[in-house]
């Protein structure tokens, strides 16, 4: 098996070495949870202290054309777009991830009037879960949410269908869907694809084009690390700008906003689904968090990521043999960037874990989820956490002593 | 008429003075432009810098506990709740005005399903008309939106109006209405009120129990001085908890958000109309400006605020006889923080002012708009500003030069 100073070799010639100093990482932390919680990076402090120190201070209400304000949400959706294999123009940076999924839910419903199935995921996020229910209610007509096992996906595909959301990367598991295949197979029935990408954006290489995907949104502060609650982005496809409307518009999405027109009159392209003055010190983190992905690609995060899940598969399955069970998909092409192993005292041992300095975390009834994160992960972490889960696993009340013998991680 | 010397005079004995050191000001500048977007406070970057170096950096995903993140948009609401005259456990701060906004329309429109009118005010800001128009439509049912001559509202309160939203003092001239009075007149008829306080809240004092207010909702980036696009609050009446549904629901405002169930079931109190994870750092920028908040109150705020209008009324009207045309009410019962003077020039009366260092701002046709704001404002603010408005008139192509010698400000 891998041993520590195979990591440590593996680290020195890492091509992310030199990005994990752009990171303000605690001494002494294995940070495991960066698919819930990016951490900070510099380039977020100096962005948001240009944004409050010279853009508001010094600039004040002239920052809203001076310094780009008003254009801070296209602005920022072109910097995220080649992250999901979008283009200029097809991205925007906003609000949250709930209320831009409600404005592509809602638009869709007014485009599919003869249709009444709307279908996700059992499983999916319950704020998803939530939001798709409230705007099938708001459609003010017939729907039927139908929140199905999504394996079973392609037998509930009929003409009835309007709209399937499904999120691309499951938060609990880290299953990784076939976006390219599930979009066609929507597509073959006339329906809309809409793409949840929270667990997906930065984690995994996205291909919003050549998947022909129709809509997504996903949010900021997970593996882009733009800081907790940051700014959602969403993905319109070309084919629908100016044809998707947008349900909840404000005056920042109007044709001629200083125009104080009484009736709406939606801005073209991206700018449609901008809804009110945005929060610019949150884009200002997001912003900072997004220059340290200008000095990588999705391409070689991938490589990295994959590394990093199968070296820890690989070393708890060898160091604690039967002792959890793997959830998250063996097969890369079904696994997203974090790693889910289920154990019943699974609650206990991620504290254990927690309280010494191994960060991840625990989803009810019994997951305990790890997420890698290329940019300021090392091997050597990975090594050490599992020694560490090792340690907690042998040293506490979990397993019976005669289990210790047999591991091969010291 | 007024000196500069009197005013150097109240300056000198203004118990406000200690707090205008608290702000970030352009020196050789005069900032009459917080009500569109107020200055920082050194109370915000110290509050942001927190959140960012300490509770991120340091607590990361713990601190959605560890820090009190979940719990931010109640606790900023507790300390908002004087500045409206609301009590604990009545305010949120979330979101953006125009989402809170959409949350309580179309909450209202399912509590009055018997009535078909939604009044509001033909020149309220435009986003307010968008909204109203777009969730009245997302109703599902005939409802008609009547954007009124508010002057003429009680000819169009009957039975049949479910809601009436009004903006209490009005954008652009700086009129407040009757809150008291007004929600009086729409709960005779059996119809609920919806204030929107953007203009109000930190300019004006505000009695939400008093009036018996059922609904209102603000802005926290004008006199709040919470940054720009910073997070907005809502109030609701308690006799409307758990009564008021939340039509775009998210995890958070889950009665049990980690037990991931898939049906939404609200949480009790105000924590039902939280959507999503709120944006901390945009939080912790609002929380840093309240700080400045617990050194006054809002009575005290009123009584420098209309000093402050009456000295630049009388200052300009005096020094500028007939020049001007006055649209702000001049009773103080019916005047915001505001002060709103017209002129045909008014656009190049404002872009000439902003060259001189007096940022004001121009709403079109012919508005050139003044915000006073005790916090950080001196008397002799307004005296340089109107010193400079008449320089700008005498020397600029505005008026002819025969008029200058009339000019008793010099």
């Amino acid at each position: 098996m891998t041993t520590r100073d195979e990591c440590l070799a593996l680290d020195a010639s890492d091509p992310f070495a030199g990005l994990r100093d752009e990171f303000l990482l605690r001494e002494g932390e294995i940070y495991l949870d960066g698919n819930s919680l990016g951490p900070v990076s510099k380039s977020v402090q100096r962005r948001v202290a240009e944004v409050i120190d010279t853009e508001w201070a010094q600039g004040l209400v002239r920052s809203w054309n001076a310094a780009g304000w008003m254009d801070a949400p296209l602005r920022l959706g072109h910097r995220l777009a080649p992250l999901i294999g979008a283009r200029e123009g097809e991205v925007l940076v906003a609000d949250s991830l709930t209320f831009l999924l409600a404005k592509i839910i809602g638009g869709s419903l007014e485009l599919k009037t003869e249709r009444h199935v709307v279908i996700t995921d059992a499983v999916n996020f319950h704020s998803d879960l939530y939001i798709v229910a409230a705007m099938a209610r708001l459609a003010g007509r017939d729907i039927v949410v139908k929140n199905i096992d999504r394996d079973t996906l392609r037998e509930h595909l009929d003409e009835d269908v309007a709209l399937v959301m499904l999120t691309h990367v499951d938060f609990r598991t880290g299953e990784m869907l076939d976006l390219a295949g599930i979009t066609a197979d929507v597509h073959a029935v006339g329906a809309l694809m809409l793409w949840d990408f929270a667990h997906s954006a930065g984690a995994v290489p996205l291909d919003v084009t050549g998947a022909d995907v129709d809509f997504a949104a996903g949010c900021g502060y997970k593996y882009l690390n733009g800081g907790p609650g940051a700014p959602a982005f969403m993905y319109v496809a070309p084919r629908w700008h100016g044809v998707l409307r947008n349900p909840l518009p404000g005056w920042l999405g109007h044709a001629r906003p200083f125009d104080f027109e009484p009736t709406y009159e939606s801005a073209p392209g991206m700018r449609a689904y901008v809804t009110s003055s945005p929060s610019v010190i949150a884009l200002g983190a997001l912003e900072g968090a997004l220059d340290v992905w200008d000095r990588t690609t999705m391409a070689e995060v991938r490589v990295k990521s994959l590394a990093l899940t199968d070296l820890f598969i690989s070393l708890v399955e060898e160091a604690l043999p039967g002792v959890f069970e793997l959830v998250t998909p063996r097969e890369h092409s079904r696994r997203g960037s974090q790693v889910a192993i289920r154990h019943d005292q699974g609650y206990g041992v991620v504290q254990a874990l927690i309280d010494r300095g191994v960060i991840g975390d625990f989803r009810a009834p019994d997951i305990c989820r790890f997420g890698f994160t290329p940019l300021y992960l090392r091997y050597v972490d990975v090594y050490d956490a599992v020694r560490i889960l090792v340690d907690v696993m042998t040293t506490s009340a979990y397993l019976d002593e005669s289990f210790a013998v047999r591991l091969a991680v010291t």
